[in-house]
């Protein structure tokens, strides 16, 4: 990485101060130092000239020494996104899952498509393209699962570096015959541990500190799984340290086939708290279907679910309940689960939460009038597992970053983060609607419409700018993404 | 409108064979005459310039007398969308919603911003951007609720007309006074009927062959409407045989609040049967919560419906049964409902109602192992409610020309109907899986993405490029959009 500069970053800060509500201000500063540490914040300036003369002097730092990053009226920077469940290599197979379920989706699509990525060319074609969108989608972290094969895992933890995106990257493990195809599974649990291994030794030496890559244990699912492996893969745990994520209680079928193979467990939770993979830096993805004490359980050792509504209602798998979750004392983020999800924007991701939250708010029935308080408590009870758009945005920022045990770095504004940003514009409506340029784009091949179709008439509250990002924006409004103050992406 | 020069389109074609079946053809000419209509198709060329002169000395056209446009290899020609329910004025809301449900929603965002449209210039500058996002979304023909004023009304049908967009343009009729608020209602029944024939006229002056812009009645829904008045339309539709739009059956306190409103009829359908609004040319947005009784007396009278899956999740409405009514013999189309629901993309309104028919497929419970039969039962009819990427943009396109009466002009490639289509690219991913020129843009302001975020690595079938574009396609990947064979939208 290139040595960096200060930043000043002068306009309207908006991020999550709660799990309920974002804390927006205007006319503000924020002094970044050499290292992509937030040095200063200065929120009670009357102008961008006051707030940045007054953090260069408390700072005491030169303004040639700075670079000056000033959001234009209506622009705004947010935290950048937190995607706590992606496949990379699944990638290339955004949008094709037919009608398929898990269990056959996995043997259709995507065990194929995984395999194929021994071939590093084809990788990091594919791994490169992955980094890119997500980074233009304003994804600063990542938790990435990737292949069985270690080159190419390999390839994807220095393309993550290199580009500056910052992420978790797991090797994959699955060593049970029965359930993995004979083209793609490890020959052993002491294969599979081994090779393990071998990718944290490589990310190790390209990133000693784990201060951008970090190696991620990465058992695939129960099913694909070996006892051994899984034990092995909590030693690891044990003796490093490291961050764990897997799969639990995705669908119906799956649930079945884990009871299963692993009778002694009382549940799917019950089969990873039984070999120590059930631990305050897991991830658990989905968690659609669990009963109370896997929830409990869950709760109780401190696990982190991430959330994929994307992926859950494609695959058809179920409604994830995030309100219960989080009633439960469950810390959630959010996951693009791609491909089984088919966006690899986070932004999609938490639209797609607020919508599955209603579906789940719609199954709930509301008994007939005669019983009037069980009434009125049912209607209340839908109303509340709604989510806000406040409360998916902060799935998407500081609920993510707690999920990856990240939450004093990043997901925020504050002192002493990191800056992982992204700074947001929306499109503005001239006087007659006509997009800019529009008369001259129908006839000729200029024209632009960068900003997306997020429109903005000018007389929206802030929250109902930040409302209509949510709902309508896509890549194009995402201008500029930072990690660590390293400026990753640019958008003309 | 100007006149026009006549079209030879070349290239690959996708559009619905059936509702379940896309046709795909390749290295072929669509002749498209000067009036707009398709007078030939040449799809068994061995190549484009094969095709190109088959059609020209089929047809003793001469070169010199017509445009070409050729699609680049991997572009294709799909019909325009048709959006089957959007409330114009309401595009200015879009993604503002909170977590209303349908009444509240009503009061709170919506009828405050239709009343304030009554200021021409308001209007002017909302309806121009929402016809401009639309057809740059590649919608060709919208059936638009207005508002209650004329004189906007019949501006938004001027602005579809001089921006080439064919359009349903309805003055919304709403005079009860319970249910409407004083500043935002009708006089009387006497003076919405008289204000609903001024529309018409004017429509009939600009347009007098209802060519591309069409009026059509538009009592709001029952619970604001009087019987005079929603009688006195069906007298209007008698006479003049102008379709018919309006709501039904949407959520659960609207139908119980016409259950109160109107005790003589036996079900809300049944208040638009018996007030003679139940017609083939009838266009029932939402239709979410109907009975067995009211599926059958909308598909006995041959009605239509429009299915709005973003807008009925977003406001927490319910979950439309598309196979369902489909089984039932009803005609379905889509409607983004904006801004019920917040997209202005009917490819968007697509995937989501995917996504929805999934979502009641998860509500259908499997019974317990030991009723076999039973389970084997529910387990083959949640597979088949789930909607297909082929039928999904079947009722984009096909599904929503016949709930509109345009079946034999718009929504396929047939000789006799008419050019209203779009050219779609994708974007093939490099070598190095980079995007182009992604490293000079990160230095300066240059390198362009507008393509959007449809990654086609080049191995896909044509079948999954098409199921890529439904689930991440925006307009962006619309670059020429013609509607009657005029050009009217190009992106750059």
């Amino acid at each position: 990485m290139s040595p960096q500069r200060k930043l000043l970053l002068l306009g309207t800060f908006v991020h999550s101060k709660t799990q309920q509500t974002l804390d927006i201000f205007h006319s503000a500063g924020i002094a970044v130092d050499a290292r992509g540490k937030i040095a200063a914040i200065e929120r009670d300036a009357p102008d961008l000239g006051e707030a940045k003369a007054r953090l260069l002097t408390k700072l005491g730092w030169d303004e040639a020494e700075v670079d000056v990053t000033q959001a234009a009226d209506g622009q705004f920077f947010f935290p950048g996104f937190i995607d706590t469940h992606i496949h990379a290599p699944q990638y290339a197979n955004a949008g094709i899952f037919g009608k398929s379920s898990l269990l056959d989706w996995l043997e259709t699509y995507t065990f194929p498509l995984e395999a194929s990525l021994a071939d590093l060319a084809k990788a990091r074609r594919v791994y490169a393209r992955c980094i890119r969108r997500t980074l233009s989608h304003g994804t600063t972290t990542a938790t990435y699962f990737a292949t069985l094969d270690v080159a190419a895992t390999n390839l994807l933890a220095d393309l993550c570096l290199s580009m500056g995106q910052r992420a978790f990257v797991g090797r994959v493990c699955m060593d049970r015959a029965e359930t993995s195809p004979a083209y793609y599974r490890d020959a052993s649990a002491e294969a599979s541990l081994e090779a393990t291994r071998r990718t944290i030794e490589h990310v190790r030496r390209i990133d000693p500190g784990f201060d951008v890559v970090s190696p991620i244990l990465t058992p695939r699912f129960a099913p694909s799984c070996t006892r051994e492996v899984m034990a092995g893969l909590a030693r690891i745990h044990r003796e490093t340290g490291l961050p764990i994520q897997t799969h639990v209680s995705e669908n119906a079928g799956e649930i079945q086939l884990v009871a299963r193979l692993f009778p002694e467990a009382s549940s799917y939770t019950d089969v990873y708290r039984r070999l120590g993979l059930l631990t305050p830096r897991t991830v658990l993805a989905h968690a659609v279907h669990l009963s109370e004490d896997e929830a409990d359980a869950i709760a109780g050792q401190g696990a982190k679910v991430s959330h994929c509504p994307c992926s859950n209602t494609s695959l058809t798998s179920g409604a994830a309940r995030v309100r219960w979750m989080w009633d439960k004392g469950i810390d959630v983020g959010l996951g693009t689960d791609v491909s089984g999800g088919y966006s690899p924007s986070i932004l999609e991701a938490a639209r797609q939460a607020a919508m599955v939250s209603r579906h789940v708010a719609m199954n709930i029935q509301i008994p007939p009038d005669d019983d009037a308080a069980a009434a009125e408590e049912k209607t209340k009870e839908k109303e509340r597992v709604k989510l806000t758009v406040e409360e998916v945005l902060y799935l998407a920022t500081r609920g993510g970053a707690k999920c990856v045990g990240l939450e004093d770095k990043v997901g925020a504004f504050e002192v002493g983060m990191e800056w992982d940003a992204q700074l947001v514009a929306l499109s503005n409506v001239n006087d007659d609607g006509e997009l800019p340029d529009d008369a001259a784009a129908a006839n000729d091949d200029d024209g632009g419409d960068d900003d997306g179709f997020v429109d903005v008439f000018g007389w929206e509250s802030w929250g109902d700018r930040v409302a209509k990002w949510l709902y309508n924006g896509d890549d194009r409004n995402t201008k500029k993404v930072w990690v660590k103050g390293r400026l990753v992406h640019r958008r003309r």
